[in-house]
């Protein structure tokens, strides 16, 4: 009997990087991340790291065409490749921009798609600065890859929190989920409240200024985005860092609107929040004693606070307490880059 | 009557950049070059300059899974990269590969790809940083972008040539289109001369080491990498740097592995080396006056000469000059990136 074809599906985003990282480093020296990270960070002049991400969206995996206005998909395809640079504390500087069209998407949608990498990079001083164009038979693809840099010790990385650092983020979760959810059930906003959580999905605010705050603060352990959900993201700092994790539940931010979304449709927010991905807040640790002055000088520059989860504990079981203080052991279930698509 | 939808097709590469460019300069200081040369080149350290570069690949436009080994598709997905950190005189450095991958794709078809780049990548002491894998509902997607660096006084442009400049190529032209031709008739290579022009499209050789040199030379008004053919490419010099040019037939360098095929298949070897493309040679210009010393250096290091083709000329006009002396005015076509497979 003939084995079938072993393919990614099989093994995994993972699997696949532990598959092919060996001999991808033939020059080591001057490279301070590389694949595993938010973005790869290698040093050209002491003391400065110059900063590449890149994000890769197919047609019909990770967006559908009539689903999204050019514009919207055009700002999204650049925020989160800004997102993983300010998961690394960095300044996003330049983009570039490679799209593979087929004959039937008109030039209009393309120039929309320009208009919302445009707004996005000019909102943050980011320059467009090339790329490739080329044609498609089928599905138009998307690659933005963009430099940025960070003076290397403000660096933030996903492997440096201890177990009793507080578990901390920049914004509410679950939103961009539920913005999804009226997405793909073909819901139209009647409300505020949807309107917020549609915006929440389809033109999240990469949280840069943040990163560089958190970064220059030199009191974060680590950090990553909030891209796949809270515990399969979560799970990265831990797996990097060697530590386990207990999030509370009553803890665990989430926006009015959610909740308001939450009531109407019979869902529970938690499960939003945990597993929704794609909200594009920073994730974070702190060392305990370290978290009331960040908190203050945080809330001086933002005029908010930042929101405190749990805390990474010794061991490596992610555990959710409940508001009745029972514990449940979670798994590290996220959005599957491999499984059907996501709308935007 | 309804019009019909206006795509790439009817506006072409340029067309679209000129459409999308404005406004995507936000911060153009420390922008050296933008979208238009080789390679983008931006300031972050004075007097050194950063080059990024990236080039998108799909399936049924620019390769044929089954046609190609996925050794030979990953060499050459990074080689031509590699090529225009070359044709900007600089040194490759870091690569990043996104690859959207259908269900259809085996993971021992990716890890050949791997294994074809980081043979290559390991030759020229690239790193592969880092990158995006995701999945793709039918088409191979391959996209790669790399960083290089280069001190800025060496770098190498498009637009310094003047009239009277010598028009020279690092390698003789037109053996990757025989190559091609071989593969798209699948025509078996039954003599080592079929060998060599397969190999020449297959596994191009990207001229890192000579980009360098004749960076570092400062004589070199100008530069490209051979990538879409000698007519369209030498185009892309004429229009930035404002001048014509004036080929001479019988200088147009041709490997005898390519006489031969002409022979063989009753082809003209000028059609092959002038609208060929993918070659990956370096084409430059150089005035006439630096020319013998440059040539005296350049054989010294390389063991070899480099061709001088013909001369840039004041106009706009490109003129081959046939070998009776009778001249034709040549159009500027290469290989369209919106017009079919390639193979690869």
């Amino acid at each position: 009997m003939k084995k079938a074809v072993k393919g990614l599906k099989d093994i995994g985003e993972f699997g696949f990087i532990d598959r092919i990282s060996p001999g991808c480093l033939t020059r080591p020296e001057g490279v301070v991340r590389a694949i595993g990270d938010d973005a790869a960070a290698f040093r050209s002049t002491p003391g400065r790291l110059n900063l590449v991400t890149t994000d890769l969206l197919v047609e019909r995996v990770h967006f559908l065409r009539g689903g999204a206005s050019g514009r919207d998909l055009g700002y999204k395809a650049l925020a989160v490749n800004l997102s993983d640079i300010a998961a690394m504390g960095g300044d996003a500087r330049e983009a570039f921009v490679s799209l593979a069209v087929p004959a039937d998407c008109s030039v209009d949608y393309l120039d929309d798609l320009y208009l919302g990498m445009k707004d996005l990079a000019a909102s943050f001083q980011v320059n467009i600065l090339g790329g490739d164009t080329t044609g498609s038979e089928q599905d138009l693809v998307i690659n933005i890859a963009v430099w940025g840099e960070v003076d290397e010790e403000r660096m933030l990385r996903r492997d440096g929190a201890s177990p009793g650092d507080l578990i901390c983020s920049t914004g509410s979760l679950g939103d961009s989920r539920a913005g999804l959810h009226l997405l793909l059930e073909g819901i139209s906003p009647d409300s505020p409240a949807m309107e917020t959580l549609l915006q929440a999905h389809n033109l999240p605010r990469p949280h840069l200024e943040e990163g560089s705050f958190l970064g220059a603060s030199g009191g974060v352990s680590s950090a990553i985005d909030v891209s796949d959900g809270l515990s399969s993201d979560l799970g990265h700092l831990m797996d990097q860092s060697g530590t386990g994790a207990l999030l509370r539940s009553s803890s665990i931010p989430v926006s009015p609107e959610l909740r308001e979304f939450c009531r109407e449709f019979k869902f529970d927010p938690a499960d939003f929040a945990l597993a929704g991905g794609e909200d594009y807040t920073l994730l974070f640790t702190v060392p305990g004693q370290a978290a009331p002055d960040l908190q203050e000088a945080y809330r001086k520059e933002f005029r908010k606070p930042f929101h405190i989860l749990g805390e990474m504990t010794s061991g490596s079981e992610l555990v959710l307490e409940n508001d009745d203080g029972t514990r449940d052991s979670l798994s590290r279930t996220g959005w599957n880059h491999f499984s059907g698509p996501s709308s935007i």
